[in-house]
């Protein structure tokens, strides 16, 4: 598969690739050296999962969650020469500029990471009486420059596009509960300036099965000749909790919030030890995509269990193909 | 009392008013021939409650929650001479201008109404996928043009300052769940085209006794030069359920979500026939104030157990002083 | 209106009756005079409502819920000259005839009655390892010979229609829980020979308003040129506990199961003090329905606050015209 | 009845009285010109209830449950000459001598009061990180001694018995939980010195009916020649809220936590405007008896819909041969 | 152990059978190459589990649960040789010959499998508004004819009985709620025609420990001189959920519904990786039990996990034996 | 490290001991053994965890928590010679000398055991209508003689200090509810003669993190130069259940409801299989440590999973100053 039809950006020579496993039939499959970071690379941590990396300077950088031993959730910067093995960097990320009333939420959790006309966006489960999207940008993942929060509680899975739509900047979000949240749909809102935000539209909500108590955007959509590559979570609750698994669908390129096609199956389900076992058990949570829009392939970057960080890859053609093919919208 | 010295604007001679009973020493008191407006005055009516005039060319008019007989949910236009006696339309108000994906939401329940610059903004609790903010302005109660909604569900008791803030519309709100919301703090936002909001700030939460539950904004805030006399009510969880009581804050003028006074005890509880007994007994949900500044007098538009309007008075400074002398911040 | 032209039976020309009031426009109106039963009508009782009388040997009989004293749930025999002042029996219902298992179930409540051929069957919730159908048949009103439970637990509001159906007793239920079943929706099912069930269908749920938790059936149906006349119970939760309405829907004759028509507006809902205010506050529930079909005259028994004993009025053809008029199936 | 064969100690000619009604057939009836205490009678009451006068001094004097306009929870000092009409004290009641920890809880409500050689020790349910049973004593009702809290939370309803037993002091009270406690049996517990508490005893739990949820003492133990006679309340599960009503159980003298007959039917269940419609609608909440034992007249102090407070009477005579012919244990 | 004292019918000399590990002393042992099928099997599965083989053809056929990845549950028909190796059918059973409103419910599973006179009966958990027993037989597991459910919702673990009992068909089910159900004891339902049931008995409860929350049948019951011999799952809820184990009781051979002994102990708790991580951890949930007469010999099916399917094993009479010895009816 | 500066009581050259790991630079670390009792290791149980061993005549003895195969709960004896290899009587413990209403609880889990003036008090937590904490005392380990209940319903996690405090036995205790009990704080109870117990202080409540949801009292508080050393475990809610966590603070040594200094991170998290798989996953329960005075060498004895019993190790100077390090009161 030398060339893909579809991914319009995200022209990544170097992503993280292994090949499908002989005999394997999946669109979907599973480094098999993972989990590729260990919940304690670092000293201070209990678990390092659902993180975000992004191409960086020729290399990688990233935005990692680590709950530390108080399991206080933190977010800390990483860094890679070829996206498998990664430097945590000992400390949390500290933000600056944020008002007073809204800085040292004490709370970043399930960060994800876009670059944007040069600047890197981040966006966080932030805290201000309640869950909420938190936004900073850095240009060097050393400084962070934290913006107002997206929206007011609860909410939670703040993503944004990586592009302008209409004009405006354009973020998926999942309004919640204070709680564990035992629902939840996925809403598409835009702002202007990043401080302001409206025009605020359901996008899609829980479908049975996999999906059928809540669902929450995963990685940065892909932008591809077919729509929006979204690449998302579902949850199944179980008489014994939730269960995470991955899925995907694909959004209007204009009207994001309209689906266009939605994968009823999911494309992958907890089902490895490190994904069954931890400190949440039963978790698979995608929180990053790179992309090589030459070759197609696509390395998603998952939190596995609450407690490690894994890898998993599929073919941009293929994951479209196969949406369309098993599509219940 | 002929002279306040603290309302800075609602200057309204005709203001209703009935002058504190004999014997009363209470610092707002009810009107001796509540309910002003019964549940059935119009046809199609199963109740009238939490509803909310404004002065209107010379008289007065407003938009009223009218639950039918499916006890579907919707706003209705009234109008009166003296504040006292209502004329209900018939049919529900239909807005106009919405995106297709926000209007026909289906549920339209406890506006708030506020002149600005002329133009009069209704907020009430609309759908869209969740309760949330619904947002419209009229010139003369016939037309009525929907905007974006203000916020992601969930969201309920949105009322907008009766002018810019630092130049921006700014509005407080009550984020919320689906369902009767065992929970509720008053958040501040502020939008500068009331399309896009952000700047989200806490303002304050519950406080145990009467608003132990929860609290959400009231009539629109009243300026002062003692700051934004913000009108509320709190929820108490008895064992047979919400007790809604009405109490009252002062809030900083520059930056609202600063909390300069806040009244220990409540103004107003439930304690008549029609505030104990309807279809939600033991309610008392103030949604409108009408003020005269030369006066003082301030007559407040509350709805009682869920069924019907009514009418309870005090004196702003009155008011004020009595907040400041039980000031539990 | 001296004739109707369509109900097919019921013709009981004593029907209790009372002119709708001057002015009143609705469709169903209350008695002048309710609560017809008071509370205390007899010395062990605690409350009199539920209940479910049909004509007798050209007066009326029927089958009362009495909760005693103790709260306990009794059914006791009454009887009345004119449908209007009711004697009711000291002591209750002993049943005869059940199998050991399933007799002495210490609980009756929320009765029906219904003649089919000469005799009165009763049925009743009663309990059997949680609440069940009971059903009894009596030719005397004196001697009750108890057959097997309908059905398994839980269900609840078990009403027979007044013929069989396609050769088969036929018979209506709302499948619940074990505690106040915040859920219910109306199946259909039906038996040779009252002793085994089977063919069970779905009629219809729960559909918004006052009808948005659970509904439950009411009277026997009414035979009609236009369908079954079903009038029931729905309920809406409000922050404080549960409102019951009544309101009436057509059912085909002959697949009972299909809705033909459903009325969107509830005929009664909880308005009065006898209906706010006592054990329940809040409760609207009729159990039985005397028709005149020369006039058209039906006469509803309702509980009110599952206190007291009340009626209300309608005509059938008014009625039907009303639920077609403003049916939402 | 001029002479009771049971009461063997609470010698009080002058207690309040009112011979029962014409026609009344019950055990126990209502003083007619109930309530005895508005909410109101204080210039910061919310409502005045579940209090506890005794005799003092040849008059009465006694603790009110008095919420204040906060809703918060205080007990305050009341005296009357006849038991009828009532002075309560403006201010609460200031305890003293507790240890820092423990004093000053912010929370006082349904207090009990007994003399026991020659001083009155007042229970109550304190806070101390929870709901728990607060003791104190004064001579005067004007210094009050606050000892140790009896147990560790959560336990309310805390009833002293009015003298020793077995040489220990002995107190009922209901284990509970933080909130509103869905469930609550009575037990028993001894102490040397009102300071360390142990030997609990289960007494008696929920049995169905009006008791059906959880129950909990109500006033201090007459001592008759037939055992302890309790007076207490059990609660219903409506689905509108719990239901309050008053029962009575005769328990061992000599090992009281033996249950010697329990009455199953109530005494006095909320049917009266003042018990069915205030803060807490439908609530009958015994606190306090006093009696004559020359003529075996009871007098007992209930709190109405959490809001006033009334009187019933019973003679003991009659009371005792009600609950053995409806003993069910 | 070549003959077996008890078992009166299942004349099945190739019964899937492994012997007792050395130093084994449990009444109930596994297979050492568990699980027999794997997650995996056929392509579109995400799991196969409770499912029910029985001999046919001198070989077996069965019925097994698939859920596939969308996780939607479904029936699938698999063949054997020996009862250790499976041939799944790559697509679900396709019913026929239901009435229209309950054919294509949606939902199927946890089935069980009876040969009745010659014909293979199907129940299964279906849906018609709520989880209800689906009834089918087969006489060549490739056209199955589709019964009317056999109860109202909410029902699941429905199980027929291999024999007519008193000349009607006979089964055991669970009456259930709409979700995970927290509670659940077994009933016993008589038919003439597999299209009406009645005659609702309660057969047992939960009854502590292992057992505490709910129990529900497990494969068809054995018929034993010493009674029908039910092997059935009872469920314990811990803090993390709950924990499903394997035991059994005798049940009287004319009146099913009157236990004679009940084993107080479990017979097979999850213990191994494969029935304690998984889709659901800590499930063992037998389906189905194949028995020679002869030696005595009984194979136990059981989901593991509700991922995977397993083999137990256990002699007829050691277990008649170690239930009675064991007994806590 | 020789010497230990801290501990003062404990002298115990032969305490169980396992080096620090290569690398390790936890300041608790596992035995590399665990768990050094497996489930099964006598023939009833199913379980053995949750136990607290003592030095006891040059050797050990101590109480174990063996679940049977009916999911029963009981304790029995165990005698180890080196404090890792364990022989558990087969029996359980069967106590001597109680009251018969409080005897035969049929509940007996989480013992504690503590050598008090040449007698070893054992606390576990035991049914009275509710768990409440047992306490007996034993010479010989043979013989038990059970004293009363500490305290009423509902209690958890009772744990006797080694030594009187200002003159009278001392206990940490955690009120609970009757269930899983989703809160939980440490309250300080005293008694001068184990039968009745008073002065009760609120020690700590939960704080975030690990244990944000609730916390008890674990082995028996070690006296130290610094204060109280005491191991406990916090619990922290995911959206799967129950993450049990062990961590340590320092109470002072005379008022030791005075917390000195609180450890912010866990000491040791479930994060092995053992403690990760089995009947309640995710579970670290400490409920011993054995301590040697000279070397400040202490064995911490805990249960995993609700299924095994292990071992983990750490020196007393060490882990103080760690906690003084972390310290967040």
């Amino acid at each position: 598969m030398p060339e893909s039809r579809t991914i319009l950006g995200g022209d990544l020579p170097n992503v993280p690739w292994q090949d499908r496993p002989e005999g394997c039939t999946r669109v979907m499959w599973r480094y098999d050296a993972n989990p590729i970071i260990p919940r304690d690379l670092i000293p201070c941590a209990n678990s390092i999962f659902n993180s975000a990396p992004v191409p960086y300077d020729g290399k990688f950088a990233g935005v990692f969650r680590v709950d530390d031993r108080r399991r206080s959730l933190r977010i800390h910067v990483g860094r890679s020469d070829d996206g498998f093995a990664w430097r945590i960097e000992p400390e949390p990320i500290a933000m600056t500029g944020a008002a007073p009333e809204v800085a040292d939420s004490g709370h970043y959790y399930d960060p994800r990471v876009v670059e944007i006309d040069g600047r890197y966006y981040v966006t966080w489960c932030n805290a201000h009486h309640g869950p909420t999207i938190g936004v900073a940008w850095t240009e060097d993942f050393r400084t962070f420059h934290q913006l107002e929060n997206a929206f007011l509680p609860a909410n939670r899975n703040g993503v944004l596009f990586p592009r302008r739509i209409g004009g405006r900047f354009a973020m998926l979000s999942r309004p919640s509960d204070w709680g564990h949240t035992p629902f939840g749909d996925i809403f598409y809102s835009e702002s202007p300036d990043l401080e302001f935000w409206g025009r605020h539209r359901w996008v899609m909500g829980r479908k049975g099965g996999w999906q059928a108590l809540k669902i929450g955007a995963g990685p940065v959509p892909i932008e591809t000749a077919e729509g929006w590559l979204l690449i998302y979570h579902g949850v199944l609750l179980s008489c014994n909790g939730y269960v995470y698994s991955c899925g995907a669908a694909l959004l209007d390129l204009d009207e994001p919030w309209k689906v266009r096609s939605r994968c009823s199956e999911y494309l992958l389900s907890p089902q490895t030890p490190y994904e069954c076992v931890g400190d949440t058990p039963n978790v698979v949570f995608p929180c990053a995509a790179l992309t090589d829009a030459a070759t197609g392939r696509i390395a998603v970057y998952y939190g596995a269990a609450d407690t490690v960080t894994c890898l998993a890859f599929c073919h941009a053609d293929e994951l479209i193909d196969y949406i369309k093919a098993h599509n219940e919208v």
